[in-house]
């Protein structure tokens, strides 16, 4: 870690529960490398409290901005006086520049770090057919930045139907020449793609139908841990490439930087 | 320094200039040294966004409290729950902590410090005769802090003598027994304090009749740049025992940690 002065710029994390996050370890690393005179801090958060810390946030002149994760990466986006069109699509935000006037800029990078891991692996998406599994938060996300990749198609499986439904609608609103299409069915695609909660517990079902898996497919996951889930444990013993979760997160890392402005 | 994790507690130095501060230093390496899961980092916050900036700190869960300085010593007073009566009396407070339950209670540990740093070197004030030069800010916290200390008696000098005067009033309020009087002469004194700014920029007149010293005479200094100022010189030459400046804010150090709460 950098030594922390009078002089130096604050950043921060916001979200609750608090004590789990791991980007304070990640980005304060990345700063000590770089000779970045700045700090990441945990900020505990509720729900309740986020529009009254954003605006007391917004007025310390030294605060270079934040992350922002459970439970705010939607309310966010209405505190904010800017936010990138792939934030306003995706209706939700994980980062926040405060700029040098006091504006705050947001933007959501989780998608954008879906696709750097996958591309840092080897595995870049553009032409590939896509199955997505999970339409929240992650999912949401992750299409978008699969389609912003220039990917060739999109089928997204959610267990209610109505939110993958939504989320075609809006992916086409945003990508009009781009496939996408709501169904369950994994096989004939180039990767899918696991953007559900589902492998994080013993016992959890499948986040779709493994046995729709065939050998030329890679399979991907955004769980972090367990690092191998049982989709991924599925996929390998089909014969199937698999990508873990952890490369997006390094990923993110690297684009939380460039967007907080922690080259300096 | 402590690696900082989302358990970290926080806290924080709010102040306008921000760059000069010490105390992050001094704090996170007393932190480190005794295995306190906290930080501090400095808030670079505006008169006029103090208000804001204290409803946001204390919705924040993990917020441990804060260091308060120029230009907000007074008017913190008027953003906590609860005040110290030496605060009260003072109309200034430098430190802030956050209870569990998010109450803000406020203390001025300035003449504290000031007072654990004469104990600190030998001198402890208790029985003596002081004559207090400067009733401004850092005047103010270092007489209520010896009155508390159970000097025998003060005279306080001030430039503006209707302030020296005010100032020997609410003493006087607080400490119904303590002999306190506005007046310039330091002679016949145990101890001569300056608590003004003057000898901080070179050509400063002295803060008091030099001349009026006397070899039995203790002299203290609360400007800590440079470490030897004119008078000390002065009185040094004069045969009188001095004190520097640099031992108040060490033992504030101690006295703000506690104050915090970083024991854990």
């Amino acid at each position: 870690m950098m030594p922390i002065t009078g002089a130096t710029r604050l950043f921060a994390i916001l979200a609750d529960p608090i004590a789990q996050v791991r980007t304070p370890q990640g980005l304060n690393a990345l700063m000590a490398e770089r000779g970045t005179d700045g700090v990441m801090v945990p900020m505990h958060v509720g729900a309740a409290e986020l529009t009254e810390v954003v605006r007391g946030l917004r007025q310390m002149r030294n605060f270079g901005g934040c992350i922002v994760t459970v439970p705010h990466k939607k309310a966010i986006l209405g505190l904010v006086d800017e936010a990138s069109p792939r934030a306003q699509a995706i209706g939700a935000a994980n980062a926040v520049r405060r700029e040098p006037d006091g504006r705050l800029v947001a933007d959501m990078l989780d998608g954008l770090g879906f696709v750097e891991g996958l591309r840092g692996a080897g595995l870049p998406p553009a032409g590939r057919s896509v199955f997505l599994a999970g339409a929240g938060g992650a999912g949401n996300a992750i299409a978008f930045g699969l389609a912003e990749a220039g990917i060739a198609r999109l089928t997204i499986h959610n267990r209610t139907e109505a939110t993958a439904r939504d989320l075609a609608a809006r992916l086409r609103a945003s990508f009009p020449s781009l496939p996408v299409a709501a169904g369950s069915d994994p096989s004939d695609h180039d990767l899918a793609v696991n953007a559900t909660a589902l492998g994080m517990k013993p016992g959890d079902p499948a986040p779709f139908d493994l046995l729709r898996l065939t050998p030329e497919m890679t399979v991907a996951e955004v769980i972090m841990a367990p690092e191998m889930t049982p989709m991924l444990s599925h996929a390998a013993a089909t014969g199937c490439r698999i990508h873990k979760g952890a490369p997006m997160l390094a990923a993110q890392l690297g684009l939380m930087a460039a967007f907080l402005g922690m080259t300096r």
